[in-house]
């Protein structure tokens, strides 16, 4: 579980949390709730659109949910559907532009977009678009997806998304809200997740089912891939926008991303942890005097290591929670003497002692090496680093912001060349397989169940490159 | 450890934290990181006092420390010398007025005063000052202190401090400043924890430790009862300001208010916490499925109990760790409908499961019973409540925002009554010979080193009752 | 001159004002002074749009000028061409969303796009383009001209820009830049005033004359009629766009709208408002002790009206200048108490006194009988209402938002019926010749010169009706 | 009147504002109304207390009162009767301790204190209250007051604050509330204006009669010098506190400081300054073609001068309105580059011309000097300087944030030097006696009812000097 600490720069970070509800008076109230739920997911940007049936009422803006909404703000969000998204921080975008949901008026009226995820081909869209005299304002993929439906000439709502829909490739949980009806769909290989539940009469969507949990709603089930939901005054319809594929579900939604209280097709987020923890100590056991994990995310799988090795479990690193966006930052020199702000060892705990250090990934390797000094300077006298996921070692395309691969040290290093940048007196992996056994995935397809393309580089969908490309404009301008 | 969720009712809430720093260049800012660390310990206002030697400036506000200092405020306070202060959230006092450190004008100058702790005679000696003709502009015990100073017809500072200060009966960790000197202070009992360490050349002292590490300092050791550090141009010396008595530190610093990585009288506190649950299971064992501790401050005893039983420790409650200030309460409709903020039970986790919830404390015991009903919500078939320390059953004069004593449901109520009330299947508190000996001090004087006060009734100091006080400023005007 | 009093419901208000500067190294600052100086033409938001030749940066924000921009803001948009834009507040318009410059990417790479005026077809061409696929974000014309250029065949942009100016009608100041070059546009019958400077090389675009005085830049020349200046790397060239037409300025601009210090076409508007009362009191004598004007905009025709008539100008009537935004409003009941904010009547000046109050518009005449009320509650013993424009009787389909015909109270109603409406003792309004004449400019040609449109009727452009309309993308997509 | 423009370094300015309420249900919000239309009086703070008889509500803040309050602020300050303040902004002092009213607890519970105005001998009474062991937190005044109000062993109130104000000398206006009542008072000698009002059965006070205006209260009567007060539930009785003095208003009250709709001692405030323009072309004729004012207080003048000399007035000079405290300045180099904002010459009313520019006052001479010069600039053939009051020579001890003796211009040099440091054609001030005249004050006593100390050194209070100074509080300890 990602939290407010928007200074981990080593970490995978995804791009955004989305939830709907349909059907509920208070609707864009519950999705303030929901938004702060997903509010891990991103603390750039967050937007709700109301709609009344006649008219939307739109807020976004940037920084986090609490920031974005105040009372009276909701009280303007009139309306019984309303659809919400947090965004994830991206460097050097200008923010409040590309918050969503999209707001766009078109020939029959006000459309509203919102997405979790990534297109693979969003770039060259976007480029065809623009060069068929259409002008984008956000470097979003969903304002491609929104310009695609308008484009489209096809007589319903419903026809015009899937005709949009049959361009683009990759990961999105979509959000598509008129004032007559709020259409949802979900990537063909369900690369993100996204269920829905019930809250009375009123069907919610969320991106994780934490959400469904605060405002108590009761959860239904897991969107499919490639399913298309349309919600509108005759009800709720189910259709398939495209072939069924095998699922591919993000592995690092429960190594890293998601809550712990959230529940992936039937795991619990926390529950999956734990076990990769203690599979992690049966791949590579170490005595140890303790075992400490990297919060806040590492806790889970920390607390499974230690129960299988039967160490005790420590605080050993605290992570300083009032770190926020406005937070002064020390300057270089008090840097240099030693002021550090979000993660302290505790000297107590690991004093004299051999502590095994639990974290969940290593990207870069530059946090990881901090970590196990601030260890060593607190007085370990070993450090066995252990990481709950095998080495990253490809760029994802599915709306994770991983490093460029030359990034990725454990793209071009061994794992004993990583143990020694990171100063670790032992480093291990988990093994993809011990990995999909841990999460508890039934095995068979071709990525039995989950995305493992940046463990193994077999990307769930085509990786479009340049001379394969057509344009899907061609002849209908 | 408490954090930003400034709607726990049902706490025991202390009144402040305090830090300086003398003979570093960069000393606010070093204060403001001090206090950062010290956030926890009050999140009202806080404030920073530093001087140049010449002149003071002050820096104060409500809110957190971060809503409180941007880098130019911090810029404009110059000088080798601050001292902080971070404020409990009181209800309905007003806010502002009371943030410290106070800053005063008397006949040699400037005045810079602020504490972590209560007087037991606070209102009485308000009230005499009053009655011969002081204006008070707080209401706080800090400005008590300053008026007995500023009236002291004593010679120096330290003289004057010294007859202000054996006037006054409490708990307190007292900072003063002037331009030429800082003055540093703790109650006869060391009723609240304060401990100094280096930086370099320069002097630090804090509420707790863990302020120590954030900034590099080296820990050398805790403020002894009764003495006062007088700090100038001439260096730092150490006098006592009053007999010695036996040490009574609020033991309740361990079980909950501490940062889990301060140390207390050399003693962890998350360690403390974890013996504190592995004595709980020897007191009170019970078979069951998962053991869950209601965050933040009960995880480590928690994680000590499920070490203790060999019952898997699991998170079965989450906290929403982005509820602040600015969150939108739901209305009471939604509520009813279920929509909950601060805590979640985690379905998947609990289920079907017997569970041992382990919490720190119980006031009221209104929150418990909330708690217990969402494990059973979320399907635990039976709550074994376990109580990391004895029943609270009086009311504390020493900075701790207890209840009135008929709110405290352990004073009015029997075990099995309380635990009828919170609706658990079973329910033990610790006892105070196991705290003791979890905590760790030596055995012997009459508060075996801590104040036990809210659980037996012996109070280290005098409680002051109407009869018995003489006017301190008679025969003086 | 308009100012910051933004309840001013019974005035005639006007849409923007535009400024843009090439070729100075501290381009976005002097168009902030520039769009401060032009803040009587849009206080609902601003916005600047600079370049360094390869990139923009944008800042944009509801409010005044200076609530929009801080020094930081404006230190961030760097380059040597900057444009910028003030927004007049329309009511219920999503603030942010319609605030210009408007930035898009299209095909060729960054374009924003600012304009100052209204198009007489703009609703029917932006249906156009909704229906051709188009995804519209604004309710601006200026975001329809975007897209005609966006969807231009053309090879460069000025010919582009030509083809999209050769769809629409109406009246524009008209600014546009890209990495590349700024392009600067006025609409064929130079309805909107627009003027050019020279600031040491650097050339001034402004709405406003005054904001030349401001930033020292010397005035060169007006703006012509359906003229575009191209400025870019190789230096400035002008072409037409469009056939000559007959100019006809909106002759609110001298009466209301523009700041008394501001010239156009050669003539200073105070000086003009001058005579349009020296005028006023030609055609309509009146004997009487004191002429007052409403303030701010009828000050200067009330010092010509009383120099002419040899009656004492006074201070009748006192504006609050600090009424703003953030004003508490008074409820219903203190008002009917007589709690009355904006304007107030100077008993001291009018008690017992025959008084001519000079106004330079009546457009509902509701806030008239309130002032005239003003003055007989204070004293006066008569009230005669002289007004310096002609009856407004006309829509205006340029830019200035008045009512709807059927709430000009002239369009409706005869002089006398207006004065009972009022309770004056008498009303008078200035002829359309006598205006002519006071204002100035040379008679000939169909509409003298100026814009009558709102007084008679005849408006310098087509007004386009449904049925003449043909539709400008046919055979183009 | 003074305006927003908070960067007038050359002006005089005043020290504050008051007003108050005693029996309206809605006091809070109409003392809003009062402050606002006082805020000319000052714009660095606002304070409002309420009182409903039980405790007070208190709310203070930096800025202009509609920034300090909004709607909520003022709902939560409830209570039948109110009294507020607004601060002028003085350089360096520390903004929201120094805001007033003023709240103290003292023995007989909360007492609220605000003063418009300055003690002569305010410095040496803080003095001696530190030494005898007070704290003072603010630089006011009017904490010296409370204090001695405090220290009073009188029984009542009233005969606390009577002693108290036997020990000050000098000029204040003064509001004291407790639950209990209102007392009002003014200085012996009325050097600062109060005057009183009805507003149906409550009292209502204020520095200035436009505050009555606004919401509607009729005018009763100005305080007397030395008059007291009292309003409680027994209904409202006057005293003496001390000796009838001779009054001396402060004249630049009518020359610059009150809002031209005032009226003080009867006089209209704007009347009285057209007077002073008439005699001031009386004194001073010249032959010109235009006459201008410098905005806003001069304006008045300058219309009266135009008049009086049948020159045409016009508009040769325009403000901004819109600086405020959040504007940009320009940097030097633009400054350099002629980047104006504050005031604008108008190039088409004074190029070629000859202009009488009449000004209120001329303090350094600084601004005279760039105003003279802008004029210039703008192609003025001759400017005759006129000032409507007499050479300012003396500081004032009363509450006026005059220059330094050295830094007064007419101090230290003649009228012809001035003449040539102002660059100006020719240069005249009124003359005292010309000044009186126009005003309108009866001819008698010693200031002829005005307080003309900065034009002549006739103070009307004794000026305090070290060695005639007696300890009040000698004996009383």
């Amino acid at each position: 579980m990602r939290d407010e600490s928007i200074f981990d720069l080593d970490k995978l970070n995804e791009e955004c949390g989305v939830f709907a509800i349909f059907g509920h008076p208070d609707a864009a109230r519950l999705t303030y709730y929901g938004l702060h739920a997903l509010q891990h997911r991103g603390q750039e940007s967050a937007g709700i659109v109301a709609s009344d049936g006649k008219k939307f009422c739109v807020h976004r803006g940037t920084g986090l949910v609490t920031e974005v909404f105040q009372n009276e703000t909701i009280d303007k969000l009139k309306g019984h559907v309303a659809i919400g998204h947090v965004r994830y921080s991206t460097t050097g975008g200008t923010g409040l532009v590309n918050a969503q949901p999209l707001v766009f008026n078109y020939a029959n009226g006000e459309l509203a977009v919102a997405t979790n995820g990534n297109l693979v081909n969003g770039q060259r869209l976007r480029r065809e678009l623009e060069e068929s005299g259409s002008i984008l304002q956000t470097s979003t993929d969903t304002e491609v997806i929104a310009h695609f439906i308008a484009r489209s000439q096809k007589e319903t709502l419903v026809e015009k998304v899937k005709e949009a829909l049959s361009y683009v490739i990759g990961a999105y949980a979509l959000l598509i809200l008129t004032n007559d009806e709020l259409i949802v769909a979900l990537d063909p290989h369900s690369l993100r997740p996204f269920s829905m539940a019930l809250l009375g009469d009123a069907y919610v969507f969320s991106s994780e089912t934490c959400a469904f949990d605060v405002i108590g709603a009761e959860f239904l089930r897991e969107i499919e891939p490639g399913e298309m939901l349309i919600l509108n005054r005759d009800g709720i319809k189910s259709i398939r926008f495209t072939q069924p594929q095998p699922k591919a579900i993000c592995s690092f939604e429960y190594i890293y991303f998601a809550r712990p209280d959230s529940d992936i097709s039937g795991i619990n987020v926390h529950a999956a942890r734990k076990r990769l923890g203690r599979k992690l100590f049966e791949e590579a056991p170490i005595e140890a005097d303790v075992v400490t994990g990297v919060p806040d995310s590492s806790i889970s799988a920390a607390i499974g290591f230690a129960e299988a090795a039967h160490i005790p479990y420590e605080l050993g690193l605290i992570k300083n929670r009032y770190v926020g966006r406005t937070f002064i930052q020390p300057t270089q020199e008090l840097r240099e003497q030693g002021v550090k702000m979000k993660l302290s060892a505790v000297r107590k705990v690991v004093e004299g002692k051999r502590v095994v250090m639990v974290d969940d990934s290593i990207v870069r390797g530059t946090t990881s090496r901090k970590i196990v000094n601030l260890l060593r300077e607190a007085g370990a006298i070993e450090v066995h680093v252990r990481i709950s996921s095998p080495p990253v070692i490809n760029p994802c395309y599915y709306g994770i912001d991983t490093a460029d691969r030359k990034e990725l040290i454990a793209a071009t290093h061994k794992v004993e060349e990583i143990r020694q940048a990171i100063n670790a007196d032992s480093l291990a992996f988990l093994s993809v397989e011990g990995m999909l056994e841990a999460i508890g995935r039934p095995v068979g397809d071709k990525n039995r169940g989950h995305c493992l393309a940046c463990f193994t580089g077999e990307y769930p969908t085509v990786i479009e490159s340049e001379h394969e490309y057509v344009k899907v404009l061609e002849g209908k301008r």
